[in-house]
């Protein structure tokens, strides 16, 4: 990037919802000398929001504008925050930022798992940094161990809680006994989730996530298209006490494979953890990556994953980063995506699989449920079978199955007479080959 | 960094044993394409070795030298990788590499401890990179995330399970009740420790690496010399029962801790920490760095600590990275140590502590015990007393005081007539205020 000319550097804000005033505000009132770290007086010269009458608290009104193309387009301005959220019209604003040769920063999962290719394009012929820390897992440094600490290693695969609505309401879930519509109330009332939830109990916020993480941990892109995709929604009190039972947790992981050096398995789903497993002390709206790679092993980052405060962490060290480039005239390295990997049909992706089902009580129908595993060559693991007058509940879990296998299973059981109905499958995750 | 004039990187190794025979087989043998995630390719040219006669079998026998100085002078060579350790002749070698215009990498916690600064202010002059990503545990990344992901928030503690020689030996007298020796015997049959362990259970180890992330996390230059140092060798297994019993754990703790910015207290001691806390689970020779940051909240990095593939990891990682710098021309931002903080005195340091004495068993004697902490102005928490015969064991938690009272308290039981001994006392960490 160019060299910054003055002492000062210049930041314009494109939105100043929860993040957004907390980046403001602990630049004005936290004890760190921003101009040490950094070299540059970190300034924000313009804020751009669409309501110029809601209340701010503490931040000067004179630095509001609703005319965002007036702060992308504004030669004085260094550095372009993100932190409207959305696909458009962020994604104009920050090609023309980058294009005008501005360093941008965004916390904006939904727009890099669609256009970070185009993002980190733009950014490369303009020679300027484009950052984003904070669009996973917010407050976790997770984005620089991948691309850059893990970047001489071989990953592997990746599991990651990078959702604390999901995750605060399976905690309860799991805590509480309670279904899912109780805990969904509950984390709505205390601020949890939205009041459209569907972003976070779908998995669209996770699957955002994983492709971001896929992209960095396999030097391939991935975008959300790629990902499949299951939600919270149909998880049952009985689901979770089955699980607690077995010694086992249910969380929803954004994973991603590499499968054989040549396909990626991307996925978000509900997944059954062994409590030993480190994911599975992760609880409440806290976040955590699990990242295995050759050489390295296991690894775990953890942290908070939302809120105001720990977001505006990872966006003021992107910041300083930056600031720290421009002071020396200097860009930081391009994310490398060289792999040729195609994306795996998740039919063909093999799990674990626990599967619940009702069934009529009377002799053969265990020998029944037995045979259409088998013919369908999927492997138990091991069987449960507990009664209730006429109907018996069978709990089976599979050894490694691909996903069309197990359909297969499924359709078939379902097409059994004595079978009542098949209560839910959920996959499994953590345990050893 | 200047650029590099070919696509060819030369490397040259000073150092070949288990962390440096695995970087030499994972850049030849790994999945990995170095060159289309660095931009070039990435050669060893001479490895300096003590012994050229010692089998390395799978390296090329021509690459070694046992002249170090013949690397560090190689005009040809753009990047030194030290893995010698000890700090005589290291420091030396790599000032000189440094000097000489060579891009550095080291794992060596104990020179960087003693001497990082003079290192450090060596590379910024010759304008060249200077990483030691696996200086501290082993393939966690946690210097990137400290020097860069957070240098935009306060770090106010920071807590660390950084030798898992000492981890593996306090999980063994978890598991099986074993003392001290015992276990210790274990870690050295299983290569976990080394023949002459001091380094390890003594917490030099320790120290240095606190030294370093103390450094990183206050932006203030920490030396080996500022940390105060307590190793395992006196923790007996009835300590660990105590502790067990108590719902607690026993863990050797690097611990570096912002007082009201302007102190710092860096320390390494064995600890007791609540089984809830989330470094309570790391278990033998995994290592775990635990941040508390004011915007970020609470962090934590878990890992393989130690062994030659996982560290050779990190060091790919910090050669990945300067690779990409030289390709480009360009040179990592320099970490900031503008602060002006000074050492606490380990006297004025305020922690919890579990002090556990062999009492008389008769009347007046618990008024005795707390008349003591009450005159020294430590306030009691808790305390328990079991007998045997006509001795009561008392095992006392207080909340927090300085340890000059605390050693005051100490003193003034051990002159009690009815104190038969104090059998330990033990700091106490991780429950809140």
């Amino acid at each position: 990037m160019p060299k910054l000319d003055t002492d000062t550097l210049y930041v314009g804000l494109l939105g100043c919802g929860v993040v957004g005033s907390e980046v403001v505000r602990l630049l004005a009132e936290s004890r760190i000398d921003f101009k040490a770290r950094s070299g540059a007086n970190l300034v924000i010269k313009k804020i751009a929001v669409r309501d110029l009458g809601a209340a701010r608290p503490g931040i000067d009104k004179s630095l509001f504008t609703t005319d965002a193309l007036s702060i992308v387009n504004d030669p004085e301005i260094d550095v372009v925050i993100e932190l409207m959220g959305g696909i458009d019209p962020a994604r104009d604003y920050l090609l023309k930022a980058l294009n005008n040769g501005k360093a941008v920063i965004t916390a904006n999962k939904a727009l890099l798992a669609r256009h970070g290719d185009e993002l980190e394009t733009a950014s490369d012929k303009a020679d300027v940094d484009f950052y984003y820390e904070a669009a996973v897992a917010g407050a976790i440094p997770i984005i620089r161990p991948l691309s850059e600490s893990l970047v001489g290693d071989y990953v592997t695969k990746i599991m990651g809680i990078v959702n604390g609505t999901t995750n605060f309401i399976l905690t309860k879930m799991f805590e509480t006994g309670a279904d899912f519509d109780v805990a969904l109330k509950e984390a709505q009332a205390l601020g949890f989730a939205e009041a459209d939830p569907t972003a976070d109990v779908e998995g669209f916020d996770a699957a955002a996530k994983a492709a971001i993480l896929a992209t960095l941990s396999f030097h391939h892109t991935v975008t959300d298209a790629d990902v499949y995709r299951e939600g919270i929604t149909k998880l049952t009190a009985r689901d979770i006490a089955i699980a607690k039972d077995m010694g086992m947790v249910i969380k929803l992981l954004a994973i991603a494979e590499n499968i054989d050096d040549e396909k990626l398995s991307v996925r978000v789903h509900p997944t059954l953890l062994p409590e030993t497993h480190p994911l599975a002390a992760v609880r409440g709206a806290f976040n955590a990556v699990f990242v295995e790679a050759e050489a390295a092993g296991e690894l775990m980052f953890y942290g908070r994953g939302a809120g105001g405060v720990p977001t505006a962490s990872a966006v003021l060290g992107d910041l300083v980063a930056i600031a720290r480039n421009l002071v020396d005239g200097r860009t930081a390295p391009a994310t490398s995506d060289y792999a040729s990997l195609t994306i795996a049909d998740i039919g063909t992706t093999h799990t674990r699989y626990l599967i619940r089902l009702d069934v009529q009580d009377k002799p053969g129908v265990l020998a029944g449920v037995a045979n259409t595993f088998a013919a369908n060559n999927v492997s138990i693991s091991t069987v449960r079978q507990t009664g209730q007058e006429d109907t018996a509940e069978l709990t089976v879990t599979t050894h490694l199955a691909t996903e069309e296998s197990l359909a297969n299973t499924v359709k078939q059981l379902n097409g059994l007479e004595f079978v009542k109905r098949i209560a839910s499958v959920i996959r499994v995750e953590g345990l050893s080959a």
